[in-house]
Order: C-alpha cells, then sequence, then structure tokens
C-alpha cells in the first residue's frame, strides 16, 4: 500500500512513454527495436519549407507489394503531389484505396470513405465537382504513421480514424462521438481532375448498391495515366446503417438501392454513442464484384482490426529483415522507410484467385495468382530493381514473368506500367536491364530463352519514344524525328549493350555483333567542340544554338527532365569509354569538378531537377551514378566526398526526406546501397562502385545462410573518406566489389577518416570494369 | 450437234436471266419466290432528294440478329446517318463489320477494310485523322445488296468487293486487277469523330499484330455512345501477303509486327494476277482475342464464300418465312425489307461460348449463350417488339432474360442499350410494356415473378430521366427538376399501367392500386384552358409561355423530340379517359380532325420530325398510334384513311423508303403490322386497332400448327376504305381484333372500297377496349 504512489507514478510514466512509443511507431518496446519501429511513413510526404521538396510518398497503410493503399488524401482532385497526401495541407478530404508512391503524374484515388458528424449537406454540387464535400481540420501531433497502420484525429467531427489492409482489403476503425447524425461518406468520383491535359481523368461508368444495411457494393471504370482502370468493391460495416443517401452529380436520393452514373457517392447514416467505434471493410478487385467479395472473404473474414494491423505489422518486418543495419536513430529511419518505401510497388494487381485485367485490357487468369503491375522503369531500374534482385529474388522472378506478359501482348517490354497497362510514361526499354541484370545473376523462376526474345524484340519493335528503324539507319536519332533524342540515343545504347551480353551468353554472335555495335552509336551524338553530347537533325547536322544549361521536359527538347550537362554522364556501359572522349582521366576529373560546382544561370529549371550540388541534381535519376564516377577516373575520394554529402544533406527523416520524387523506391534504393558503402554505375554488370558508408554495420542474408556483412569503422558525415578497405580480413584497394563478393557472403570493412585518403583505390587496376562476372 | 447455236443462244440467255436475278438478288427463280429475293437492304439508306429522307439504314451484310454487320461506309467519321452509309455518297473508304440500323445517333463502324491498289501513300497523316486515307468512287449500277450478300465495284482500284458474314465473322471476297501493289487496309481508328458533344468517342487502345503471312490480330478499347466497347478481332487472309506496312498516328513502319497505339492502321501487300480473289475473313470478340479465334474456328472454317452467304441467305428466308404474304411487288419489298430491318437487331453480343460483358462491364457468360442487345426501346416497345412476341417468341424471351441482367446490375431495366451498355438515350422505362406484354401473350422461358420485380423496381428506382420519388410527390413531373417534363409524365403513366396490370395477374393488390393510382397522373399536367399537356413547375404553375407548335429536343423543353399536339395523343392505356378530358368523342375527333390538317407555322422544327400530314409526324414515334385514335372515337374511316395514305405515300422501296430513322426495325413493324390491317395502340393489353390493310393477304403460323390469315379483298391506294370484315367467317364489327384472336388461328377477312362504309364499327362497342384478354 505505501508503494501506492511510487506506483501511480511509475503508471504515469509507463503511460507517457507508451504514448510516446505509439506516435514513435512502437520504436521503445523492450528488446532489440523491432525494425517496423524505424519506419515512418510521413517521410516524403511533403516539403518542411517552400524551398524544400516532397518525395510525393503517401502516410497510409499498405502490406508490402499490396493492392490496396489505403491513405489520406488531402485534396478533392489529387495532383502535386501526386500521392494524394500534402504534409504542408491542414485537412483531410477522406480515405481513398490506391496510391502511388513517389510518381510525378498522380492516379488511382479509387474509392474515397470519409467518416463525418452533423448535417448532411443538401446541396452536392454540380455534376463535375469533385470530393465528396466534406472535410476535415487534423494535426499532426494526432497522427499516427507506421507499417500496417495508420490513424488520425478528424477535428471537425471528433472523429479519430484508424486504417489497415490486407493485399486487396482496405479495412477502417472510425471511433466516433456521440452523434444522432453520424456519417460515413463514399465518394466514387474522387480523383485527379479531368482538365490534365495529358492522361486526364474520365469516369467511364460507376455504381453504388446498398445490398442490405450491413453491406455496400460498387465499382467505378475510370480512363486516366492508367489507359482502362475497373474498379470493383465490396464493402461491409460492423454496425447497421439506419439509412443510406445516394448522390449522382447535383441529385440526392434517399430510399433508393442503387444509383448508376459517372459522379456517384454515398453517406450511410448512423446513429452512433460516445466513442462507438464502426468497422468498415473494403475490398477491391479490378475484374468483378464477386472477385471482390472472394477476395475479402479469403483475405479479411473478421473484424479484429487490432489483429489485422499486426499481420500487416509483421509482413513488413518480415521483409524488412532482409537487411539488418546498426547506425544512428536517424540512419535506420532513413534505411528502413526507404527499404519500406522500395517495397511499397510493384503491387500485386491480380485477385485472390489470379484473376486480372492482362494487358490487352481482357481479363486473363495468372497461374501464380501473382501479376505486378506499377513499373516505374525509367526511375527503378537503376537502383530499385538492383537491390530487389539481392533481396527480393523470388518477386524479381514474378516481376520479369508480370513484364513479359506486357511483352507476348504488346511486342515488346514495360517503359511505364500502371495497372497492367503501358503509359509510355518517359524513355528507354528499361525492363532490359531489369531482365537482363536478373538472368547474370541468376534469379530463378523464368524462362532465360524466352526473356531473351522479349529483350531483343523490345530494341527491334518500333514503338512509341522507341523509332528503333530510324536508329540503326541513322546511328543514332535525329531530334526532327524524334524529340529527346539526345537522352534516347544514350538510354538506347545501353539498353543495346545489356542485351548484348545476354545474346554473348547465349551464344547468339550475329545478335551480340549487332547490339554491341549499337551500343557504342553515342559516340555519334558526341560534339568534340563542345565537349557534349548534342542533338543531330537527320541530315547530320548539329541543332543550334546549344546551350548546355538549358533544360528540356518530356518532349520538344533533345535532354529528358535534364540538360546536357546531366545527360552528359550516361554511358555506364562503358565510362572508360566516355573518358576517352573527352581526353583522359585528367579532362574526365575536371568537367566532374566543374559540373559538382557550376551553378546553374540558365532560366527555368526543369521540375523534375532538384537537390542540386551545382549541376548534380539528385532529386531526378539522370545524375544518381554521377558521383560514382570518379571511381573510374582515378580520384575516389571525390566520389566518397559526394556520396557523403548527399547521403547527409539530401536526405532526412523530416516529411521533406527526399531531394525530389521518390519514384517508386528508386530514391531510396539509392540511399540503401550507398549508405552501406556502394552503388550499381551499370546496373546490369555485376559491380557495385564504391562511395562512402554512413552506416555502423548492414547484413544481408545471402544463399545458402551466408551473410554479406559491411562494417564501417568511424562513420559519420565528419569522416567521408576511406582510410583503407579490407575484403574477407584482407586489405582491399579496388573501387568496386562485384555481385560475387555479395553472394559469396563476403565480409566488407571500411575504415573512415576525415581527410582524404589518396592512396586508395587510384591505381588503374582498382577502377571498376566494364564486366563483373 | 446442230441444236449447238440454239443451246449457246439459251445458255446465254440463262446467263443474262441469272445475272439479271442475280442483281435483284434472285427475284425471278422459278418457282415460288425466296422470300429473301424481296428484301432490298438499300431501301432507307439515303434521302433521293433533298426534301425526302433516309431510314439510317446499312444495305451491307448481316445475318438474323447478328453480332457482325459487314457493310460499306461512305464517310470517315461518320456521323449521319448514323448507319455510316448514304446512297448520296460518291465514294466509299471501306467495310467495317459492326453497324446500327436506323438510329438517331452513330456508333461502332469496327475493324475497317478497304482493298486498294497502286502506291501506299507515305503521308498518313496526324495523329487525329480519321480513316484510311483511301477511298473509291461507286455506282449503285455495279452495286448488289441482298439478306447475306453484299458487293461493290471499287472503281477507282477496279477491285469487285463482295461481303457475307455469320454471326461472329466478317468474311470478304475482293477480285483484284493484276496489279504488284494491291493491297488490303485495316483502319482501327474508324468511328465517329470524338468532337461530338455528347458520347463523344475515344478511342483508349488499339492493337495490330502481323501473326503470320496468313493471319492479323488486335483490337480496340473505345468509349462513345456504349460507354466501353472492347473489340478484339482475328483476321486471316486466303492468300499470303508479300509483307505489312503497320501505321501508328502519323509514323508509318515497314518489318515491324506488331503495333500499339490508339489510331492504328495497317496495309497487307500483296502482288495479284489480274481477276485474282483474295479472301478475308475478319472474326470478332467483345472480351478476348482468344474468343474471337474460338468464333473464327467454330463459324467459319473453310474458304467457301458462296456457301457462307447461301448459308446467311437461308437463315433468312427461315426468319422471313414467318409470315407469307401476297400483294404487289413493292409491297412485298417494303414488308419483307422492313421484315429484315426488324430483324437486323437486338444483336447477340455473346461469344460462341456465351462470354459477354456484362452491364457491370465486367465479363460474364450467359448459359445459353445468348446476350441481346441493341434495345432502342423508346422505339421498339411500341410495335417491334409486339411483333417479336408473334414470330420471335424464342427469342423474345432471350431478349428479356438479357434486359434482366441489367436490372440485376443496375437496378432497372434498359432504357437505351448498346452493346450490353445503358446510354440513357430517350425517356421512359419501355422494357416494361416489352415485358408484360410478353407476360400476358404466355412467352415462355423467362420468369415472370422475376420479370414482374424487374418492371416494378424500374418504376421505384430513382435514375437518370426516371426521379420517381418526384413523381410519387408531385404526381406529375415538374419540369424545373427534370426537363422533357410532359413526355416522361405521359410515358411514366403508361409504363405504370403495364406494371399495375401485372401486379393485378400476380395477386399483388396494393402495388396494383399504387401503381394504377399513377398511370392516371397524366391528367395533372392536361390545361383544360389550352386543351393540352402543359409543363408545370414544382410550385403547380403552369410554364409559361405556351406555344402547343413548338418542338423540343431532348432536354430543355417539355417534349421530347415533338411538341404539344405530337404528345397530347398518348394516353395509349385510357384512351376513353383522354377522350373524356376534351369533352367527348364529337370534341376529340375534332381535335384529331385539326392534328391531320394544322400546318406547322412555327419556327424550327426538331430535326426527328418528319413525314408530316398536318402536325402528324410519321417520322418520329410519338405520333405512331395516332391515326389509330379515331376507331375509339367513333369514326374508324378517318383511321382507314390516314392509315392508307400512311402506308402509301410514307413508305416506298427506294433507298428513301422510310418517313424518317427506321429506329431498330419500329418504323418496319408498323408498316408490318398496319399493311395487314391492325396495330397495337397499346401494346401490352392484347388488342389491336383495325385499320385499312393494303395486302392481299398475309398467314403467321401460331402455336399448334394454326394460322392466321389475313384476307383482303379489293386493296389498294384508291381503296382504303373498309366496307365489311369477317372474322372465321363472320360479320364482324369491332374496330379491333385480340391478342386470342391471332393466337387460336383466327381468319380475318376485309372488303376494301373507296368510299367510307360510316356505318362499319361506329357503335360504341365496336370501339378497342381497354383490356384485350
Amino acid at each position: 500500500m505505501k508503494n501506492n504512489k511510487l506506483a501511480g507514478v511509475i503508471k504515469k510514466s509507463l503511460l507517457v512513454i507508451l504514448a510516446a512509443s505509439q506516435q514513435l511507431s512502437y520504436a521503445q518496446n523492450s528488446g532489440p527495436a523491432r525494425l517496423v519501429s524505424y519506419v515512418k511513413p510521413l517521410i516524403g510526404t511533403g516539403a518542411v519549407d517552400k524551398n524544400s521538396l516532397s518525395g510525393s510518398n503517401f502516410p497510409g497503410a499498405t502490406v508490402p507489394f499490396g493492392f490496396v493503399q489505403l491513405s489520406p488524401d488531402t485534396q478533392d482532385g489529387p495532383d502535386d503531389p501526386a500521392s494524394g497526401y500534402d504534409y504542408n495541407d491542414k485537412t483531410i478530404v477522406g480515405f481513398s484505396h490506391t496510391h502511388l508512391s513517389g510518381t510525378g503524374v498522380s492516379d488511382l484515388f479509387d474509392v474515397l470513405l470519409m467518416p463525418t458528424t452533423g448535417e448532411l449537406k443538401t446541396e452536392p454540387g454540380n455534376a463535375e465537382q469533385k470530393g465528396s464535400g466534406y472535410r476535415s481540420a487534423y494535426t499532426h501531433g494526432e497522427e499516427t504513421a507506421g507499417p500496417g497502420y495508420y490513424s488520425v484525429m478528424l477535428k471537425d467531427y471528433g472523429i479519430k480514424a484508424e486504417l489497415t489492409s490486407t493485399v486487396h482489403v482496405g479495412m477502417h476503425r472510425y471511433t466516433f462521438p456521440q452523434n444522432s447524425q453520424s456519417h460515413i461518406l463514399i465518394d466514387l468520383n474522387h480523383s485527379l481532375n479531368k482538365k490534365r491535359d495529358y492522361w486526364a481523368c474520365k469516369i467511364i461508368g460507376a455504381e453504388i448498391r446498398v445490398i442490405d444495411q450491413h453491406t455496400i457494393e460498387g465499382y467505378r471504370i475510370i480512363t486516366g495515366w492508367a489507359k482502362l482502370r475497373k474498379v470493383y468493391f465490396h464493402a461491409e460495416f460492423s454496425k447497421p446503417f439506419d439509412s443510406a443517401t445516394l448522390v449522382s452529380g447535383s441529385s440526392q436520393h434517399r430510399d433508393l438501392s442503387v444509383i448508376n452514373g459517372s459522379n456517384l457517392k454515398a453517406a450511410l447514416n448512423f446513429n452512433t454513442t460516445d466513442n462507438e467505434q464502426v468497422l468498415v471493410k473494403v475490398a477491391l478487385s479490378p475484374v468483378s464484384m464477386e472477385n471482390a467479395r472472394q477476395n475479402l472473404s479469403v483475405e479479411l473474414p473478421g473484424w479484429d482490426f487490432d489483429r489485422v494491423s499486426t499481420q500487416s505489422s509483421n509482413k513488413w518486418e518480415t521483409e524488412l529483415s532482409k537487411i539488418k543495419i546498426d547506425g544512428t536513430q536517424t540512419q535506420k529511419e532513413i534505411f528502413y522507410t526507404g527499404l519500406y518505401h522500395a517495397f511499397t510497388q510493384p503491387n500485386n494487381i491480380a485477385d485472390v484467385n489470379g484473376d486480372y485485367q492482362a494487358t490487352d485490357l481482357s481479363i486473363a487468369n495468372a497461374p501464380d495468382k501473382a501479376h505486378y503491375s506499377t513499373f516505374s522503369l525509367w526511375d527503378t531500374y537503376r537502383a530499385a530493381h538492383p537491390l530487389y534482385t539481392l533481396v527480393q529474388s523470388e518477386k524479381t522472378a514474378a516481376f520479369i514473368n508480370s513484364m513479359m506478359r506486357q511483352y507476348t501482348s504488346y511486342g515488346y517490354l514495360p517503359i511505364w506500367q500502371l495497372w497492367g497497362d503501358e503509359n509510355y510514361c518517359m524513355i528507354g526499354n528499361h525492363a532490359i536491364p531489369v531482365i537482363v541484370d536478373a538472368a547474370f545473376k541468376g534469379i530463378k523462376g523464368f524462362d532465360v530463352e524466352k526473356a531473351y526474345q522479349a529483350v531483343k524484340a523490345s530494341l527491334l519493335t518500333d514503338h512509341p519514344g522507341s523509332p528503333f528503324s530510324t536508329w540503326e539507319k541513322y546511328q543514332y536519332i535525329p531530334e526532327d524525328i524524334q524529340s529527346q533524342s539526345v537522352s534516347i540515343t544514350l538510354e538506347t545504347a545501353y539498353d543495346d549493350w545489356c542485351v548484348a551480353q545476354l545474346a554473348k551468353k547465349l551464344n547468339k554472335t550475329d545478335d551480340y555483333n549487332r547490339f554491341i555495335k549499337r551500343s557504342e552509336f553515342y559516340r555519334n551524338l558526341y560534339n568534340t567542340k563542345t565537349g557534349f553530347f548534342q542533338a543531330k537533325k537527320k541530315d547530320g547536322n548539329w541543332l543550334e544554338p546549344f546551350n548546355p544549361l538549358q533544360y528540356g521536359g518530356n518532349g520538344g527538347n533533345p535532354y529528358t527532365e535534364g540538360n546536357a550537362w546531366q545527360y552528359f554522364w550516361y554511358v555506364p556501359q562503358n565510362v572508360e569509354g566516355l573518358i576517352g572522349l573527352v581526353g583522359g582521366d585528367a579532362a574526365f576529373n575536371a568537367k566532374l569538378d566543374q559540373f559538382f560546382t557550376l551553378e546553374d544561370k540558365s532560366a527555368e529549371k526543369n521540375g523534375n531537377a532538384s537537390g542540386f550540388i551545382g549541376q548534380y541534381a539528385h532529386g531526378n535519376e539522370p545524375s544518381h551514378h554521377i558521383a560514382y564516377l570518379y571511381d573510374y577516373s582515378g580520384q575516389p575520394w571525390k566520389t566518397q566526398m559526394y556520396v557523403s554529402r548527399i547521403l547527409n544533406t539530401l536526405y532526412n527523416n523530416s516529411s521533406s526526406g527526399y531531394a525530389g520524387n521518390e519514384d517508386c523506391g528508386q530514391m531510396s534504393a539509392w540511399y540503401i546501397f550507398s549508405a552501406m558503402g556502394f552503388y550499381p554505375v551499370n546496373p546490369a554488370n555485376g559491380v557495385y562502385a564504391i562511395g562512402s558508408p554512413v552506416l555502423k554495420h548492414a547484413e544481408i542474408p545471402v544463399a545458402d545462410g551466408k551473410t554479406f556483412t559491411v562494417d564501417v569503422n568511424n562513420p559519420g558525415a565528419a569522416n567521408p573518406y576511406i582510410q583503407s578497405v579490407k575484403l574477407n580480413g584482407k586489405p582491399y584497394h579496388k573501387t568496386y566489389i562485384t555481385q560475387g563478393d555479395i553472394v559469396s557472403g563476403s565480409r566488407l570493412e571500411f575504415a573512415m577518416g576525415a581527410k582524404p585518403n589518396k592512396a586508395w583505390g587510384t591505381k588503374p587496376e582498382d577502377k571498376p570494369p566494364v564486366w563483373g562476372y
């Protein structure tokens, strides 16, 4: 009894700690912290000030690679950020079930739910109006986001909203105040405004049906960035609603059980007691209502929200455990949130029975019940897919088999595929390095010979942005035939090189000769007078005037989302050849120095270029390999300097933790590799250039029970420079490791310091080679 | 041997006769003429002068109720006539595989083929350009159209094109001249221009794939009047093409085997000898490429064009034989072409395996391998569906079962359904009279109790154009809530009456009372001061100003495609009640007299109003029953006069044979009934009002081996008036017959004359009753 008071204090303290830990996503649990505790889904969701950037990520609930990604939207017609959620917005309009993570173009946002209280608005506006007409203030102090769980207090209504999910089902738990007019609104018109020039969204058809007082069904058919998406939903409520109000455009209906149209909303009306919880399960299917019902019954039969949330968290824990690290709390948060973002897609868009919408928009069935999409390949071939080969090798095969289905239908592999549907966003054919890389890494589960036919056909079949008959005829892409010609020339030469390597492995000598020749066509656009890759016209003359600082966007200019400075470095298949073009290591290093220090004095930058160090723009992918290029030209300490600077200044654990769009895992994968000390400059040659590790320790379980480990002595922003390296206990001077080093379970040790060791890694034989196998 | 010369002459004569008969569609065969010989598909395909009208029919090849309807298109972006073919156009742009017959809105036109010779055009124009860029002159002298067969000489290229089809497959036979540059073009961008305000067409995705030198496959996904159509095709060529040129927008590709995009074309290139025939079979599926292949292999495995054409002709002969008539050659041509047009749709849009695109745009399977669509119900419930109940009773059940699938998905029956997809064109819910009529006629093969639930729900579920909560609240449709309010009020009252009758039959007394009350709501819009049905506002006041001659279109006015004069007569469920409203027979007859003689002095007519006799406009459906109303008010000889006049002056066997859009069989069905002497003024009460038969004889096989026959003494335009009637040999004075008279196999005999017999049919008991069972 005498300890009562103390016990009370202890209890109170524990409560404070628990509350705090909950807000930190259980970071302070006893025992070794669960890795999920480091994941902060709010990272990358909004710029902290007008000069910083968002990653365009969303904070809501998803399982790894899940179809349903249930997240709050802060705008009625979400356009920018494309995730639908901006950390700086003060209100939430509801929770929709599908999202894109880190993209530059918005789409999805299917089946928005919003709980409210009070009088229903009687004037829902005109047929074009976006949004449910309802929004609520919220604060980040009353918001929690973790793997598989999101919650927020909707202050206008006094409702706590909690979200979790399975692969196909979103689960909502709304804690209402006492109110005789509580509502859960459903908005099927929530999507990007149809007024966008490209990929304008238009709802082709929609329906909401009241099955009984516990059940709503419906669908919407929509064309947008994905040409055609059919989204069927089946929603079940834990408490019977008293009535349903169905709204089509500007007309409201009570006592109606079904409504069809293009702009549909519904309000399910309840009488709630104080703190009464109403749960909703919303299952989606891209194929049919029947499949939506089946997805629900298979995946989420009961009403135990906490169990579903725990199961989701456990799934994440399993996936995150594929890399274990030691480092600072901040590093762990950036690293595991990065891994979380990398595993947020590609998404399995097949139903539990394997049905999916095929590339030709018919309905097909996947025997392995998996069809992956959301392939932002221009971004993700660089480091995200190489990361998947290490820690998601089974899924890598499934990704490839899914991409192969597009080849079978279209005749070429995906360029940018969303919801199983090619949208021709960006340039290049970078499913090719993904597949060739997987083939050389020995990923099991796909047919290499068939895959070879696919990568070859993808480089011989003319298609939008890829005029290959022009390519072989001119041996460069003429800007007056195909815009973005310099970028396409450079990137296609790389894809050609990849196919050449696989041709060689498969003893297809003629093919090898054809593609290896094409892989050197980049030389045809090198202007020795300016020292840049420049656009030529079909008559062979340079396109004038030329300004190496001038940006292009996505058409109308020779450079894609960048300028001649940023594209100069894109010859990952032959860096030595590139160095030769400018006259050797010294000239190359001088050019790199200028690149990293030249402040842009030109006019408008491309909106995707951000995170600058001189002309280097870490916020967009064309720059991602460039800091590592000093390894190839004898000054690896400069690679170390810039990589360290990028890791320490262009990533953080705030809502503006990325220097630009996170791009479906690519921006995160750059961090994950670089923080461990190496990066795949050429994502398909089995070579990783060494940079500047910032973590204390990292370990990756590899095949046969082995573990690849990295240990770093004296890491930190103040110690960017490698003093020495050991590989498996032996001094190591090379500025690279190989895939073989990783999969054999090597131990890599770094000793870091504040001053460069200019003796390390600078001999000619220390340079990363063209081929790592 | 001596007879050789004579034999030669006879042979030559026979050849001439055969050639002539072929051009007349085998009209002169020995023995009784085949009924197909009377079918002239060119009827209704184009106005003969600028003051006449087309039926908007197409002349091409189809089997009865076929999915593929393969026909020449004379315009690149066909809009008006909606069939794609205008008899007055001098050039043909190609042959597409799907068409609408007689509608006022255009859509379909899938997979256009065009044979040409000469240099391929190297500049295919911009991405928006419609058409293959090729067209050829033709003449009607070198054009033949018959059931299941169409041919035309393409004069620009010297190519004879012949077409035939099965349900899912179009078969082309092109006879080429000698040419090293012969081509068959495929255009997947051929469709209505996307610039239309409503139901704008947009191709969501398309593909053309060269499988081998004999085979092309592809698809297009398009949104238009039908919200979403997926059209997969598999095409086989009898002769291997030497090469294929694939075109996407403005870029041409040779040596490419597959192309994807939205504006796709292909040229298959041949070297042909003189008179060389190249055949093409194109199978369509609305579900998948695999199904298109299966449709071809099941329906059309060989290459015998003539056999396919003969089989199609035989199918038509079987269907046309369901009514046998005697009359003049012209009457037979109008009559059987009308029957042909009536059987051109609804179309079975299911694949041979039963797969079809369901109303909710998922893929479903019909156990009976049939899913019918193209339900232009505002038109066809009046006489086309009543005709189907008599001569297509099995299909009537299939039509109803198909419509029921929309009810299951949408909660209400089709209004205007195309390609399985509701487009909410026109007003009313006239699947209801179709189903109620079929139920009372005892059509087997559908579940009457379920159908009752559907017709009831269709009148209680608010949906576009049908605000039923408003209906019961105001007991009329207020124009300030729902435009076209007078027309909707009148037509909904009729639908209500139909449901009331079925409720009574099924002993649902409460429902009966509810709907029979609603069926009299038309009275609430009758303005005793003007003598017209007029629009009221929700405050109960009349909408002013009122001009009974002013036309409405499809919104923005109380009247639908007509004026207050034309809509005055729409109380088919209670003509006696209507007569009472105006004060009795004399006033009613005077008003009818005025209606048929009042020349319109107002401003612009609605584009659908045509075929005028005073205010009567036979070219559009609101007028169709009006000439028969004198039967109800004691002056049947005026019905006879006007019906005779309509039959003899507003139908002919030219390309401008209809007084307006043929409307999916309705305009033809009016002729078919009226020419036999009777018409279903109320299409669901089992009563047919007697008009003025123009045929000499008609017989319809009915159940149990019985035959209903009509014999007419002294028919003809000069003898419009009934002198006397016998039913089963007994004098008959009633101005109507019943469904029972027909199905019992009665014999109806008319004696006609030049002067009215005003004693016949004028007693009160001679008037058509409200109920015929």
